[in-house]
């Protein structure tokens, strides 16, 4: 019955600074309505609507949840009052930038359940907040119908009516003021004759000028970060540019520029290089993370500075600055925005060690402290105390290194260790830096616990680093992404897979051969609208430990140049290449909200669609995890949620090879052989025509 | 390795008014610390420990959890901080009339969860938080014993233990302060070769003196509200006092008072009374609910109000005041507390009506609104206004109404229909009750939406009427039980099983005969440490309803009084008096918090268990909800969990026919035939001595 307002700005101020807390309780009551003649109940009020479990809402609303730019936000909450009434209820909206809030009407679901939707269009923060009331007029309609339906006398409904209508033409103004009082005599004089075009009218104008002194806002604002797309979507690749030169020869950005079209010749959008300063000379690590360097070892780029600079410098060896701003304008004409690595420590050769020891801590005989965890210990790295007296000044200086790179063109971060520095820096600086650029990046190489992963990505990490790498069993993958895929954690933590990084070769890699590459290549790429391999080792199928049992990479390029076979027949850049294609062609895989599991009957088959909104774009993944032997079974689909015909044949396309199915029903057959491809990608279409043509398929 | 100090008070003054909304937000830094030679970043804070998913916490604590007197409250909290560092965390809480806060370890689970627990000793209000910090003595001596097996040189490492020591003794006060000293000074000298017991000492001075100048508080004190026991467990019995007289005669309090060794006979606890006060005459409901009263008819009790006066009086035919008062005193002698009937509505004949026109809605002709649900009309009934202008005077007088019984010695209060008036009312009313009487206790007659139900749970009701009444399949037994058992739900929710109500009489009782009424009863005394029944309607099996589909009792003492034959041959107080009689006898039987099911591998059999938390008393009960057919099934149990022995017999003691039977293993079989009884109760014994003699099983 009721048509619902459209969107529209309201002038009002906002009630408050954002996040306000405490819930909705009960607020002051409205000075215009109170009595004097007897002392007001203490903290009662007559507001009658109760707004609960509002989503989404992170530690209620202690932080943001997390959209990127042109996602919709979908906002349910419970309001309901006591008895029958009819209510009504907004979702309000405003970017941070504006004190203007734009309201948009909610509807009601089951279960006392309304929904409402905006979406964002700007980088930053929204807040938002529901609020609810009790409509009186439209309760009055609603029992009118009943009357009238069971032949009442309607005469005094109708005065009652024409009065709810006279009020709101006291709170309208102008045409509207006008138009209701009008209303409100035709109610009383035609009634129930009154011609539909004139209810619709009135019901609308009613909406408009509803009596909303006694609604209930939320007790909270609740804000939503909005990132750029690439926040949630894209191809990484990392690589060491010190691999990048001619054999032997230490790698320079020059090098790297020439590597160019062959990563982005892949489909990768990232182009992620570990640290490029000065790496330091007290206990360098040589080969294989040996204790003691030979001459010409390169060192780990993670044991920064040096008599050459930290943290703002660039390793000689790499380049200059210069170079590394040609490097990025670059890799940009290529499609390749270029991550930086954030690693917040040192080597004992850093210039802050001089410059600031107060931001170190010292053993009792004056030595600096390196970094250990007892037993063991890392005489190459020197932690920065986060505690110290000057953590002021030691934070401002690690904020002015990020502000920096971005300075020199980079817009993405991938963040070493980040659980091992306090939560309130990581919010503190990625605050700061968000305020002023909002369209920056911050990945958490957050390998730690899982309360610790969801603080870190809370607090403000765009995305994070999971435990995908070690979850290679169908039924851990379903268990896992089920998790991540779905609110909690879908609301605040958005997951960036790897099967590889420099520092985890696992088990099933070491051990499975070219199919298990390919299998968790897959698996990464379409279960995560972001994820990354560690090239050119992953494609070329490095899977040498450095010791039986060690996830560490034999001759690892943490410590050494390495000189990769770009052009073996292994390569798997030609699965890649199709597969970053395909995703880039499919909206439905630029997304993890959609993800849902389906059964295929085998352990070994793992099988997952995503979709996008609308349905127009529908992606069966199937994948099997037996990297040695071809498996099948029977994958069923629930096809009316994905938008498919249950009474006629749709088309499964497989986008790896073209091969057209068709296929009917919700349980069909797929036999997926590891030695050809590990997985198959389909393309699920509705027919369109009743024509046999496949083209005419969706 | 750490021993955790025993509960202490702590005088330093609590930090804020309760609660406080927000969540661990950074707070200003501590100005001690503050560097004065570059501005601070703006909102950070050097604090690492964050404080989540705090539970009991009932919507971020907007609203208290429950307990009764005794009770503990488990509280648990992730806590955690970045990096290993050992930490420590504490739970505290105290009393709403004391602001000195006692404070409690808490120990370390899994996964970054932390438990601590204290006991409720008072009625009224707790406030309770959680602390956690860093705790460099904890880590130092961790590590320390990694390094010393490793057989690394600790002598550096004892220096700095020493230097932390001596931190402490600068902290403590008087003797801690001298043996610190001290302590420190072995620790340089003797090092590892320092006593165990000087070690000891050491451990518990430095948990004492631990440095929190860094602690994390959570960000909001939590509540919760203490009731009596009375509120956790009892045993309601409903009747109409006006059918209590000689066959023809109204009842009166007087003809009850005879009543009452019947009632208490049974075992019950108390005695519910539907509204007692003057009823009225205009649109007086007859017999059967008809709209005309005959000569003599009573009318319903819950049109109350006449010219003989309203909520504050007593119906003349039942007694006078003073009868009353006397009625409660002789029903306590009886073991027997006196609940009354809270129906905020009125007759038209109402004194208000005419005192306080303002206090309810009137219909454009002039006259009174009454109650209604279009197209259904109840004339006998007008209800309060609640959003009148004049609602301040009218909330207080309906609280006066409740304050008045309670100095007539009433405790506690059904409520008719509370889904019906506006939540912030019962907030009110409820917390300016209790806040004066904490032992009274309110039952929700609360037959409402799921929502509606649970925020008049959660905003101040003792006690909830439940959706039981209409679940009696065992599957959907299983559902809801589980759902009410556990948080959130169980936080704030405490059901109130009936299987009739005046009002409902459901189709299950209707139709399944004596063995329906038994199965019903047995369920609804051991699934609910509260349940009630409305008698004698139920131990009789009164089962007609007024016509087919209906859920009301032909013949209702609603609208007639009733001649009950208690001495019928098919009266249940047997079976009634035995179950009150084994959950008298049974402390587990008289919570809700450990009710667990398990497997029958029958539909029709529902089994679950209840226990003490020490599992000295662990109650089974097995009911049969096929009233018509003996069901047979194998009922598995999770021993470890009931403290019940893997490798030897235990021992099923049948508490109603007194039968023990010898239990092996996990699955048993059971038989229940519903012509004898349509459940049985099994109390669990293990077996503490090796001889094959029954008495030796707990």
């Amino acid at each position: 019955m009721a048509r619902a307002p459209a969107n529209r700005k309201i002038d009002h101020p906002p009630p408050g600074a954002l996040p306000q807390g405490r819930g909705n309780k009960p607020t002051p009551s409205d000075p215009a309505t109170e009595s004097t003649s007897t002392p007001p109940p203490a903290g009662a009020d007559r507001r009658r609507v109760a707004i609960e479990s509002v989503t989404p809402e992170v530690d209620f609303g202690r932080f943001p949840a997390k959209r990127s730019l042109g996602e919709q936000v979908v906002v349910e909450a419970d309001v309901f009052a006591d008895g029958h009434d009819a209510l009504a209820s907004v979702l309000r909206y405003r970017h941070q930038s504006s004190s203007e809030w734009t309201e948009t009407p909610m509807t009601a679901l089951v279960n006392d359940r309304w929904r409402g939707r905006f979406s964002v269009t700007q980088l930053g923060r929204y807040a938002y907040t529901v609020e609810g009331w009790v409509d009186p007029f439209k309760t009055w309609n609603k029992q009118l119908a009943k009357r009238i339906e069971a032949n009442q006398d309607v005469k005094p409904d109708l005065e009652i009516g024409a009065r709810l209508v006279e009020s709101a033409a006291k709170r309208a103004q102008g045409e509207d003021a006008t138009k209701l009082a009008a209303l409100a005599q035709a109610l009383r004089k035609q009634g129930v004759a009154m011609p539909a075009s004139q209810g619709e009218q009135l019901e609308t104008l009613m909406d408009r000028h509803a009596d909303r002194s006694l609604a209930t806002t939320y007790g909270r604002e609740l804000e939503v970060v909005v990132d750029p797309e690439r926040a949630r979507f894209g191809a990484w690749y990392e690589l060491f540019p010190r691999s990048a030169g001619k054999p032997g020869a230490h790698g320079t950005f020059r090098d790297v520029e020439q590597r160019l079209p062959y990563v982005s010749g892949m489909g990768f959008d990232i182009l992620y290089l570990p640290p490029i300063h000065p790496i330091g000379r007290t206990h360098r690590k040589g080969r294989n993370n040996s204790v003691r360097a030979a001459a010409g070892d390169p060192g780990s780029p993670w044991a920064i500075g040096s008599e050459l600079g930290g943290h703002k410098s660039v390793n000689p060896d790499l380049g200059t600055l210069e170079d590394f701003r040609r490097f990025v304008r670059v890799s940009g004409e290529h499609g390749l925005a270029v991550a930086l690595d954030i690693a917040f420590q040192g080597s004992p050769d850093h210039p802050y060690v001089r410059e600031h020891p107060e931001w170190f801590k010292h053993r009792p005989d004056g030595t600096i402290q390196f970094a250990e965890n007892p037993p063991k210990k890392y005489e190459d790295i020197v932690p920065f105390d986060f505690e110290t007296e000057s953590w002021r000044e030691l934070w401002q200086e690690l904020l002015s290194v990020v502000q920096f790179w971005i300075e020199q063109g980079v817009r993405i971060f991938r963040v070493d260790n980040p659980h091992t520095k306090p939560f309130p820096f990581w919010e503190w600086l990625i605050g700061e830096v968000k305020r002023g650029q909002p369209d920056v990046i911050f990945l958490a190489e957050a390998f730690t616990r899982p309360r610790v992963m969801n603080r870190l990505a809370k607090l403000g990490f765009s995305q994070s680093y999971t435990y995908f790498t070690w979850r290679n069993s169908a039924w851990e993958i379903v268990q896992y992404f089920t998790e991540l895929s779905r609110p909690p954690v879908a609301d605040f933590m958005r997951p960036n897979l790897w099967p590889n990084t420099p520092d985890i070769l696992n088990d099933y890699l070491q051990t499975g051969g070219r199919p298990a590459f390919a299998a968790r290549f897959m698996l990464a790429a379409t279960l995560g609208a972001s994820y990354g391999i560690y090239g050119p080792a992953f494609e070329l199928g490095e899977a040498r430990p450095r010791e039986t049992g060690s996830e560490e990479y034999l001759d690892s390029e943490k410590y050494q140049l390495r000189n990769w076979k770009l052009d073996s027949p292994d390569n798997l850049r030609e699965l890649i290449t199709l597969v970053n294609k395909i995703r880039r062609e499919n909206p439905a895989l630029q997304t993890d909200r959609t993800l849902r599991f389906h059964q295929t009957e085998n352990e070994w088959l793992v099988a997952y669609t995503k979709s996008t909104e609308d349905l127009n774009d529908v992606v069966l993944t199937v994948v099997n995890v037996d990297p040695r032997r071809a498996q099948a079974g029977m994958v069923t689909l629930p096809l009316e949620e994905l938008g498919l015909p249950r009474d006629r044949a749709y088309q499964a396309h497989e986008l790896l090879t073209g091969a057209r199915y068709v296929w009917n029903g919700a349980r069909n057959y797929v036999e997926i052989n590891p030695s050809s491809a590990p997985g198959q990608i389909f393309r699920l279409r509705r027919q369109i025509r009743s024509e046999h043509d496949f083209e005419y398929f969706l």
